[in-house]
């Protein structure tokens, strides 16, 4: 068995996909193309042949940990790391870390999202293997890079430095763009989409972490003889509502100097919009997207229609909507507006008591 | 028992108001407002106290017999007059009065449908009750007009003859009419609304089918020694096929010279469309109607959302349209090209067979 060790990621709720990911069943749980497999399980088949699947955990919210038992028979319960509250990724990946380093000293960690779409499974596979012999060998905190093929302004973006070969040390990480900058960024050839994968060896973060988050390190070196043992929960229960609420990619990522990108091309999407989700699905020629359900389309265009499996919608004269429906819940939007979804979910919970999150 | 009959139309298959009306169960089926009563159910409460129970007859298509049992258990087998097929109104009125006459020559008889809307019942019950005395008296086809509200542009019209009582003679049936000629119609104070509600005694109707409707007649008069009998149906079954499809009101209401119109404003709706019943529900301040379902709008006006009761809506962006959902099928489209509903049923049988009809 290698080193290597994958933390996954799964503890979002979606609320940009209502109603179709819900508080009681986030989008990462959803078989979203109608494969038959979540996005979670995709994840973890594309990961496998990297990781060996008894070094593979799933950080979650304790709520969730029936349904990856669900979905992931065979990943033993001690595998599901599960956070008593949200608080944002940094302390997501230290509990993480710290659970791994009370199990061995020496390893390898990929740490990745479990509702990502990813196209070319081969090239992702030859890409994390690259970065996992990258920081085996290097102190270094590597992350990927995927080619931008659009001025997508809803994602991050890295700028590298100057050079020949693909794995290059970053210069600067950026913020969600306008429309005008991603396309000076796009052009300029400098830049990366900032996908949220990260690899690194378990000294490269530790002391990372000692040194730019030790106020979200220490609670958990403070309860190390409790990890890996049947006491860990009750732990991290304890500790867990104490953390800063911070993102790895603040916290470390952009303060560290040794950070590094690997641009890769693997058909990355964070399908983190229905806009995503429509541009990622096959659509006819009027641009209609069709998820799951049969639609007939008339006089209409650049729509996404999402109902449940054997239903059929029919829809006339609108363009450019949102119309998905999932479990007594029918959402009509437009698609420019789909960040408001997020307003309609906080104000459908406090109308109906959460009848319908 | 008086000798008051009241002949329901229960026949039609609703397809104007798709997905909520379904051939398996059409508008006059369901429970439209909500009230615990479908429409079919409020038609009969409001003519009891005119009719005795077992003088009505429901006269619909031989598939919606056990709909009908269900609905009105109160109802006799031998009250429920199947049509094997469809004829439009005057065969199906030809048939109810020769099974009447089989069973008595003396018989004041109205005849309705069965899915209309009716706000002021009081009102209806004393005009219906002084149009059952005027045909009992007099050799009269009656006809029930509502005074307009608006330039309906859906809608027959009725000129009367000028007078001052409410019960005048007929001088001309109009067809709907565009809405120049509507404006005319309405500021003339000469029309009033076709409300397709009829009251006639036996003798009058019967000579008037006998003089402009016989190739309609003639086949009942033959199978007359069937009616009343078991052999009914099996008689009916074998006819029926053969009659034309003609409508009471083109056959004789157009032809006769003792057609009178009862002017009356009992707040009436064929609640034929979609349009129609937005225009009659509670409506909120941005003229939004929500039917059965929770529905939250924004940015959102002139819309009619109709989803099965305990569901959820939410509707951003959108105007003047219909949503509806009923049992697997979702229909958006918009308002004004409602009269397209039609044919997405037709594509939607062809394309799956049926499946969503």
């Amino acid at each position: 068995m290698n080193n290597n060790w994958c933390v996954i990621m799964a503890g979002g709720i979606g609320s940009r996909f209502w109603p179709y990911s819900r508080n009681s069943c986030p989008k990462q749980f959803l078989d979203f193309f109608g494969t038959g497999r979540s996005l979670l399980q995709m994840t973890i088949d594309r990961i496998l042949p990297l990781v060996p699947m008894e070094h593979i955990l799933i950080a979650t919210n304790a709520s969730y940990r029936s349904l990856i038992r669900e979905q992931l028979p065979e990943i033993s319960d001690s595998q599901i790391l599960c956070e008593p509250v949200r608080r944002n990724t940094a302390p997501c990946i230290a509990y993480a870390v710290a659970h791994i380093r009370a199990l061995t000293d020496d390893a390898n960690i990929l740490v990745a999202s479990s509702d990502a779409l990813i196209l070319d499974v081969e090239e992702f596979r030859s890409m994390i293997g690259r970065g996992l012999l990258f920081v085996e060998k290097n102190d270094a905190l590597l992350t990927i890079g995927m080619r931008p093929t659009r001025p997508e302004t809803g994602y991050g973006y890295i700028q590298f430095e100057k050079g020949e070969d693909s794995l290059r040390k970053v210069k600067t990480f950026t913020e969600k763009p306008n429309r005008e900058l991603a396309e000076v960024f796009m052009q300029s050839g400098e830049f990366l989409w900032n996908a949220g994968i990260f690899l690194w060896n378990m000294q490269s973060i530790w002391r990372c972490f000692e040194k730019y988050l030790p106020d979200v390190l220490m609670p958990f070196v403070k309860i190390r003889k409790d990890l890996g043992t049947p006491e860990e929960q009750r732990a991290v229960d304890r500790i867990f509502p104490t953390l800063p609420s911070i993102s790895i990619d603040y916290g470390i990522m952009e303060k560290a100097d040794n950070v590094y990108v690997l641009a890769a091309d693997f058909g990355w999407s964070d399908l983190g919009t229905w806009g995503a989700l429509h541009g990622l699905s096959e659509r006819d020629e009027n641009n209609n997207a069709t998820l799951h359900c049969n639609a007939d389309y008339y006089d209409a265009h650049g729509n996404i229609v999402a109902l449940e499996s054997g239903k059929l919608a029919v829809v006339q004269g609108i363009d450019d909507c949102i119309i998905a429906e999932s479990d007594g819940v029918l959402l009509v939007c437009r698609k420019q507006d789909e960040q408001e979804i997020r307003h309609f979910v906080d104000d459908a919970e406090e109308k109906y008591n959460g009848k319908y999150n």
